[in-house]
């Protein structure tokens, strides 16, 4: 296992890459890694994604919710809620990405009504945790925003519950969820991701 | 408070980062920020904002609309009166930030009649200050372009003054006015809209 | 007057910038200035924009059309002729950028049949030399193709010859050509020029 | 000749600028060179491209298709067969480049049961080898997804005796292949090809 410090400064190093792609506007979006079996890394609430250093990662237990030590005035991302409940029910589960992109913002409203996104068909499914060929579907499930983030954390658990093998969901006109064992899973997982969410709008804009 | 040169630096390098989204090309845009309770630092007149430094920015006093001690043949931005209308009718307004954009121009051309583009129902709305939840409709007011600055801050002091609330305002073919109460602050808002602008211009090319 | 070493080195940082863009793949599009009354500097042909420094200039005679001793196996760009035409006819040129970008591309085969593509209403003609007002209309004429450039030139000349006030021209399927009084003055029409043919392609994507 | 660390360290810079534009989301896509008549250096499998250095590339024969002390662990592209086809069947292909971008993703989808796509009347065409006017046709093959690699190689080489003069070749849903005499040859081809993809994606999506 790599040094906690050197970790976090190479993730911090990805969230300011992926800031310059736009996929962390005004603020926004939220990141965790599990540090300890029952403690994670995550992102303070309010930061700008262009300047995020690892100096921005709280410590909080998975199972307190209580965070560690935090300076005085801090918080933690308004959506802690739904990271610790995935590490409460995913043991493998070591990273949590969280994005807002202009293509998971417009196609989490388009498939709201439907429940699910689904991808089929792309070479790049292959780069999704247990995908080996072209020949798969990934069914990546829509939820409704709220600002109940207890509510939403309880149907998420509920729902992964039956869908044990969800890689990623989508929150309605909010972003996208992706998870992995490692960092560099979820973010491998996180650049198909939106390169599919990418292809599937470019399609729908297609005559 | 900041120190002012350390402050204008940071600024100056905002404005460098935005342009380099394509937010200001052709030596467009312009940008201030209060620095006195009657004195602000306007964007010069016609800068590369790609090249823009803290060497750049103007002092004016804000009751008077007078240069202080101008470097000779240089002039402030041409709009810079309606920085000045703001800061006048608004006291908690300390930076004021305007883009030019494939989206804002669009879409400002295209709800010019209607008086307004509505925003609603996405989480970004939170980046916008006393927004507090997604469920909230920001309807950002379209002026019909002009070169009369004077009686385009007329027009724009008027509407202010009924609609007290306002954020952000567009004018046809031509951009967007964001502000707030801090640079970070009017820099968050920029973010936000622009990305729901192109949220708003993508739906529209969408089958 | 700067030293033209330093000149040439500010225009090769815009070439390389510009190619950060997209607007020159694949080695593609051509850059010049006049540094003497009959003397330009124009673009080695081949070279990869993208690592396009001060050496890849070569120095030709404006009367003469004769490049100054120039290294073995090198040539200008193939097409030097459209330069060349336009200082000869316009002593105020001093620089001539050519840019190969999507929307230009597009676009130029969409108006061809028409002869011109028409930018009105918008804010950022103001970029353009002599535009003082969003309520203008600027007409870029434009040519069919060709591998045959004297022809093409010569059809150039006489087109300028009746509309000189004429700021920039498409080739069909080819490119953007477009022009200043100094590096700063084409490169402010160049932005200007693809940030509108960009807004003009993406409405005709709306619907 | 140049000497080969350089040359591989040339084009692992190349590889990350390609990762920055998008081609390459998710360690995805692979790339090689040949070093030797019967020799080539191939990229490993699953780094992350925005990573990619010159210790990423893996010495292979290309008669005998086995690893030159390779590191305990490390694989070559699962792809890697389709370079050895090429090498094998064209003593003057040197560099073989393969992208997943957006726009070849969902072309490659749309041309699948026409078997190509079709560029005509670019000037891009004629950084295309053996190209000399936009006049000019490009037949881009393009072959169904598969995980058997050596189905899709042999029907690569039977395609490929038949249309000799083949600058590239797509896989649907999938990504493009190219390639050239030299690694800058295969960057110019590559660079000319994604480009004017985008100019087909896009003329799709006008009105």
């Amino acid at each position: 296992m790599p040094n906690i410090s050197q970790q976090l400064q190479e993730y911090a190093q990805y969230i300011r890459e992926w800031n310059a792609h736009g996929w962390s506007p005004a603020t926004s979006t939220n990141y965790s890694v599990r540090i300890a079996p029952d403690l994670m890394a995550i992102s303070q609430s309010g930061v700008d994604k262009s300047r995020f250093t690892e100096q921005h990662f709280l410590q909080m237990g998975i199972s307190s919710g209580q965070l560690i030590a935090p300076p005085a005035g801090v918080r933690s991302s308004a959506e802690t809620g739904l990271h610790l409940a995935l590490y409460r029910v995913s043991a493998e589960t070591n990273a949590i990405v969280h994005t807002h992109t202009v293509y998971n913002t417009i196609l989490s409203e388009r498939y709201l009504a439907q429940g699910y996104l689904r991808l089929a068909g792309y070479e790049l499914l292959k780069a999704i945790d247990g995908y080996t060929t072209h020949e798969s579907v990934l069914d990546v499930p829509v939820f409704a925003n709220t600002q109940y983030i207890d509510a939403l954390a309880a149907e998420f658990v509920q729902r992964y519950a039956s869908e044990p093998t969800m890689k990623a969901y989508l929150i309605s006109g909010h972003g996208l969820y992706t998870w992995g064992k490692t960092v560099e899973e979820a973010k491998r997982q996180l650049e198909a991701l939106e390169f599919l969410l990418e292809c599937e709008y470019r399609k729908t804009a297609m005559r």
